[in-house]
């Protein structure tokens, strides 16, 4: 068989598939479709993908598939380690000159987290630093915008979320509403930076590529307001060894923050803590949606 | 922001990512994952994906993988109905005039299926028109291969594998070897089509694109013998009404078969089936390995 046979007989299978995709109804799902198909094709293609290397792909996916579960969201960490996430991140970003950029979702939000008061404390007994962290939330024009929800959450300072523990304790993690001025403030403990779940599938594959699982040290923020785009953010702790390699390629510069330590108080809320105690302020700015 | 920057600030991601597999030891698996980022992230920025449509795939994914276990395999039958798997076959296809073309490999093989002698009966009690299958392994330049394993599977005529039924009853799957003069036969029943497994996520997907979910009847066929190429590949029975539309693409010409139907005997092994009865003969010529 000539080459060109070969590449006849392989785009006459992408042809055909292509042409099943032509009937969907709905016109997105059709593109959507025809697009992964060609791609997906064209990778194939491209390497010579071989029998075996097919098979330990559909093993790869069994495993990811296998080992997410209600508290562990591998494909997510697949999306992220091979930029999927930050893109799609990137291909959605607003128009917005001055608003705050955004980053990877991640794999540990949990809905309905507890409701805290302005200035209260999301640590809930989580290791760590105590870390006030505070800022305002405005539009684009400058707007404070006041009543927006904050939903907070972070790993403690041994590097774990409250959802990679037993049990079903939740730490670090929380909502809160901006004040009327559009300020916010609250307790937490400083971030530390920790490594991806690498003991699964995705680890795998990381230690195979000789890429090491640890993301800097950072503070989730999905923030909602009337009439604003929802902001999903990081912000970094400045100073943090792996801003320059997190596995997950979140980090931009706007989003890394000086975090300022402190012997002595009083700290912003004017209370004492005891000991060692740090703070971040960052504002947050939102696009219109 | 321009469309120029958004083009800039999506290729820096791709790049940052392709960049990060440049350390990967085993070049094969730095030449995959480097296409494989390439191709993805042109998906996600042709069709210009959205949160929510990433969100979309991130549950398809998932669900795709906790229905699969042991007895069912989607993310083949997903490879199947996206077409990568007939297109693995093509691309591994051997440049061998005269070779039996491959097929998929599809999800109800069982390693270990029982043995059964020459002539013998792989249906065990699976329901359907018995019909004897027949014909010589050899290869290319005409030599009988004496001795090759012919692993066998398929449908009964209700349109399932045994594996798709409750319980651990083998049934329409068996193994034999060729005999000295490369002739093999063995009693099955006349396969039938079937709908593969649409009761998931690849079958929402098959929906949705208007897709119907029918293979045309047909055989599996795994064949190994020393110095010769596997092949797996199918026989399929000529008139299907679904041939012109299998849902995994699975279709060639040359794997069409006439099923001669008989009323009376005797049958090739000299003995007589009570009431109809159908036969197919095949020959399958391997590849040098």
């Amino acid at each position: 068989m000539t080459d060109e046979q070969a590449s006849g007989r392989e785009q006459a299978v992408t042809d055909e598939v292509l042409a099943s995709f032509g009937g969907t109804a709905d016109p997105r799902l059709r593109e959507i479709m025809q697009s992964l198909v060609g791609h997906l094709h064209a990778f194939a293609r491209d390497v010579r993908l071989t029998q075996r290397e097919w098979e330990t792909a559909i093993g790869f996916l069994t495993r990811t598939g296998h080992i997410t579960d209600d508290r562990r969201q591998e494909f997510i960490l697949l999306s992220d380690v091979l930029g999927l996430s930050m893109l799609t991140v990137a291909i959605n970003e607003p128009e917005a000159p001055g608003a705050t950029e955004s980053t990877v979702f991640g794999p540990f939000f949990v809905d309905g987290a507890p409701e805290i008061p302005l200035g209260g404390d999301i640590a809930r007994g989580a290791p760590g630093t105590p870390c006030h962290v505070s800022g305002h939330v405005r539009s684009v024009d400058g707007t404070p915008i006041a009543g927006a929800w904050l939903d907070v959450w972070e790993a403690d300072e041994d590097g774990f979320y409250d959802v990679q523990y037993p049990g079903d304790r939740t730490a670090g993690r929380g909502r809160l509403r901006s004040g009327p001025d559009g300020e916010y403030r609250f307790w937490s403990v400083l971030p530390a930076p920790y490594p991806i779940p690498h003991d699964g599938p995705v680890g795998d594959l990381l230690a195979a590529a000789g890429r090491g699982p640890m993301r800097p040290a950072h503070l989730h923020f999905k923030v909602t307001a009337p009439g604003q785009r929802t902001l999903i953010t990081h912000i970094f702790v400045a100073g943090d060894p792996h801003l320059d390699h997190d596995a997950v390629f979140g980090v931009k510069d706007g989003l890394i923050v000086e975090a300022e330590h402190h012997t002595t108080g009083p700290a912003p809320d004017g209370t004492h803590p005891e000991g060692t105690w740090t703070s971040m302020h960052f504002d947050l700015v939102l696009a219109p949606s």
